[in-house]
């Protein structure tokens, strides 16, 4: 178990849904027509610059669809890819191979894709800040999805609602920012207080009421750099709101602690891998 | 029911799995700070220009989150939208809204961000030919996504591997056109095929041994174009592989019935859809 | 809830369970081909003589489906059907009609098929001797069809291994039948004990022994009166193997308590329901 | 994989339940009678003639209540069976052999029966036409029973409802035959399209439409060959609507492509199957 | 398969389920803080007197979780522990034993409590009457306790409303004893009637009614000896209500057949079981 | 929502799950030996002292069961109960009443015999330190349970590995309380360190190394006592391990922030609760 695997049993599912979903009722109507006998065999080779993850994921799918697919792994997630790398080879009976291929290949290019986009944010970052991730991901593989950002070099936010505390402006719309810290405290004693801030004022009301850590809501690097200036280290500050490739030096540069970018989540697209028949 | 609706069942699976994602063990942490008698108001608001896709989804989140929570939906699935469309009107307790609302924007604008891809390339094709999604889809999310693509004006390729016979090079590696073709009659009567061509040689062998459909992949528009004319309508045509938003114009002109294209289900990023609330 | 409606969960999960086959991934292609404001009334009619079952399940169908679909229901279970007897009057959305009417259709006519063949024998039986079901049941479907069974004027013998002692020639061919009685009193004390005899001694030894109930299994009537005389009530006396219509009027008259008939569940032809709309 | 076998989550999912309702929550109180330690050999038998099917469900009986019993298959699914056939040898834990013996059995006799009585049909239809199943299943159990029809020489109508267009007379009652066939080739274009005609009117309008496929339904065997002659080879022919053993070669002889009999799954009685203990 | 453990099925969705809830989304944070290659050894161990049950729950976490965990097993459920007893040693890699430990110890240390609360009340009895378990169980681990119940030396009462009869007082205020004995025997024929009775004058009914068992709840030893006496053998005998350790021998005295206790399910406190790392 | 409510989806899954363990396969064999049109109407009421859980599922069981039941609450969780306090007051047809009872109670008297324990720990340490609950939960009812903690007082530790890192002795053999701590910054920057220490030493080293909590493990309170001068304010400290209602004041007087007991959750009898029919 590596720490960019996601818990087994959510693999488990996600895998058992996706071959559910592609193999309907009559199972593969294509593949019958080779012969029963036939075997395949194939390398999984990635065809562009990345990050590898998922691989939890398509182990999985191998083993659910026929353990009689035997493969041998040359990569792990987290490993940095070029055009032609080899992830994996395989061979086994050509029906059950042909089944597995897609959603193999889906989980793969998917979450390597995941992974790809935040090491492109954390390099741009520059080792000054961390990449994290938002709640803002794929619905049903949002465990998937938050181990490929690790994979990719980025850190976790919280997983759930359940997992940690950040009081937004929806929240202060109904509560001031004093007494958001102080119920927390109350109810969830132990946990960090984060607070989202868009202006100084409420920055300073967030620090003084104790709270670890304030988010900087689609500020101007120049904006944010003013609050570190003024936080001074008596809490944490992440950034978030639009950052992109472009922009997250500066972000970084300006001397917060965590970016936050959605796009690694919700937006990356896939990275090319494919299945080569040999 | 619409048909840019994917089924009640599928709908409600995805939403459950995605709420329980979202709320882990021990629910909202920060929306149990607000008072439990708030209210609030607010407007889904489309930040971008698109296609909406998702209503049914983020209607049902709504509906087992909490039934008190009144929605007035001013947007359907299909719609162009601009910027600061108000898609949907609602208010309700605040501790159940702010639950409800990533998971609603998650699948908003994931699904949106399909549709809205395939209304481009729709567009690009100009009318001449049809656009097509794939089987690479986001793993889970299928049923959802190919009913996106729907919204955004694509038709729909096999669901599943249970719902059509697509011969492809890998299958060829283990049996003649020819046999496929007759095997597939054989087993799956009544079922079109479609046969995958890297060559003029098996374009032909595939339209002589019957196949209803040529799928030309990796090639270019003119290469197409000599295909096209073989053919002289004895079989519908598809084309795939690294077709873009600047090429698929030239493919489309090229006479193709069918341009399947996978970057709108596995690359799209989301359209750009918030929560505001007033 | 009637004694002839199966828990209210297994009939959900049944439900929900045969939609989703029905249904696939892309939902009714051809229902949404009609306009989608369209109504359709209708009327649920038998179309043969027997014995209504699996109402609750249709009603629930209906509710899974739309809710918007009304339906007024004119039989219950139990209810003796002749040809043209209508069930149940229904007016709705028409793609919503369109999706449920298999779904509905299936479970009536193969509930009601198995009720009607149960009703059979227990006429035949001229009550003399009670009809029951055995664990020979539709894999997946036992709760429902037990249910029909009742419908039908049967009775239900345990519903699963958990639910009853039986000592078939398979446990005796490892210990005798005393040790078996024996053993049963200890583990499982208050239940009582049913022991599957082939042979006057075996008798012998498990009313002896203390059993509550012998199973003749595949004997002839003559041989089984044989036995009910020589048992004298000491325990209750049950038949099984093969017992057709035509034979178990002299089985029951043979003096036996109950006569088990697995055809009633595993082999019962569907009873004729259809949908005609008006 | 065998084309005759169901996707393998379906297998799983479909043993699961069937081995939940028949253990309940105390497991097999009768087998817990026999010593820990016992072990049981034996014989899965045909006494019927017949077809097999269902060896992947029963197979996957035995791995999931104990690995420990070893099972030798001597028939694969589709084989015909005459009376005392041995189907498989088995060997293992007394207890668990007498778990899974009654689930065995009621997948096998079930589908066994299907492809039995699907035989029965194609043999008399004598290769002039093919055999078709229905949406007529039993609940939770299409793909199962769909995998026994190709078992028993028969092939496979659509799946579900997202598998196939299939025009029936209730949608007839709410648009035009043309505008139909038009809707759905705009909908979803590369699918071919059957109408269901009850008139010689009906299948010229359907086939001037271009449908790929008309379905008789309730003609007689002279109706259908004047239809046949008709439509020469315009459009392929289905019929269904009570074709019997009887009349099911009048209708081949007609001239048909299909003949779909809803009987062949739901109202096959079932093969006789039994373990014989050794 | 010992008469100790519940149904394989349930054993494995209590395990899965124990586990995920203790997984979360992103995994045992703490774990991948040691290497990867880090091994552990252990053994887990009773620190208090008690009964182990729940040994095949622990063993399906360790084969959850990872198969590489080796684990020797030197206690079965039943068994008498004394302080220090070592149930079974284990080793593996270190993070995955750290995953399983606790929801292995939360399985053993419960049920095996309900084990031993349930030994204490056996010897108590000193024999003369059997404890029986009751509906109170624990929601969602019923069958699990019901077995702990088994491994402590008790027997079980019904496991559901489904299993048996048990007329309780709320039935009475709705139709008469010799009503509801009526009843039962026309609807669940077959099976033993138990009627709860909180007067003399209600046994009398119940037992001239001819039900098996009568359930006095509630009442004094001495009254209960009273009605042992006046029902002499007619049917049998149980006592519930509030019986404790200090007066389950004069209850157990009084010469009824069983005593049930929903303390043993409800209110048994953990045995004390570690893991000892060596 | 209160915040002593779980998630709704959790809350649904577990009565979904104890409902189906309460009615097995043929339903309630009692309850249908009453009349179909029989009401029933009840209180539900404490018989004990204590503090009140587990309102949304009785509620939830009510809903399930039959939404014909009505159902009027008195009481809300966390409320403090004395014997006779009815919690609420219902009727409605009586099989429905019947087949929710036992359910309803048994969510109710487990749940609040854990916020009662709480309670009474929680007022034991007299306002001076926080009681918090630990992962020692019975499997499946963590989220529950956590909730039935927070309702008596007490507040929650991590719901799962996934929610905090504790450092433990048994990570503590694999790798030193300062490279714990820097391991943790690094893959989970912005999560609080707690560390198990069970001396002074590892105390001061593991508050050297930033550790914001430490946990002592069995200690008397004079120990900790010296360990919480000695910290002086620069780091939380927990104890643990065996705190009795007689000593919880002891640990709580010697300054420590949080004092964490398994028994609340692992043993806590029930809370006695009763439906009382009027």
């Amino acid at each position: 178990m590596s720490e960019f695997d996601p818990p087994r049993a959510l693999v488990r599912d996600a895998v058992v849904r996706a071959l559910r979903e592609d193999l309907g009722a009559l199972g593969d109507l294509t593949g019958v027509l080779v012969p029963d006998a036939a075997h395949l065999e194939g390398d999984i080779v990635a065809r562009a610059d990345g990050v590898l993850a998922g691989r939890a994921c398509a182990a999985e799918v191998f083993v659910e669809v026929d353990r009689a697919i035997e493969v041998e792994w040359l990569a792990r997630d987290g490993m940095t890819l070029i055009p032609n790398t080899t992830l994996a080879r395989l061979h086994g009976p050509a029906r059950s191979v042909l089944i597995a291929e897609r959603t193999v290949l889906n989980f793969l290019s998917h979450l390597s894709g995941v992974a790809t986009l935040t090491r492109r944010f954390v390099r741009a970052a520059e080792g000054r800040a961390q990449i994290r991730d938002t709640r803002k991901t794929t619905p049903g593989l949002r465990a998937l999805e938050k181990a490929a950002v690790r994979a990719g070099g980025g850190v976790n936010h919280r997983a759930s609602l359940s997992d940690g505390i950040l009081v937004k402006d929806n929240h202060l719309a109904l509560l001031a920012v004093s007494d958001a810290v102080k119920a927390a405290r109350s109810l969830w004693p132990g946990r960090p207080v984060e607070v989202e801030c868009d202006a100084l004022a409420t920055v300073e009301e967030a620090v003084a009421a104790g709270a670890e850590l304030v988010l900087l809501d689609n500020m101007t690097p120049d904006d944010v750099r003013v609050v570190v200036e003024r936080v001074g280290g008596r809490a944490g500050i992440e950034v978030s709101g639009g950052v992109t490739l472009e922009t997250v030096a500066d972000y970084a540069a300006a001397g917060v602690d965590f970016i936050s970018v959605g796009a690694i989540t919700h937006s990356a697209p896939i990275l090319d891998i494919a299945l080569d028949v040999t």
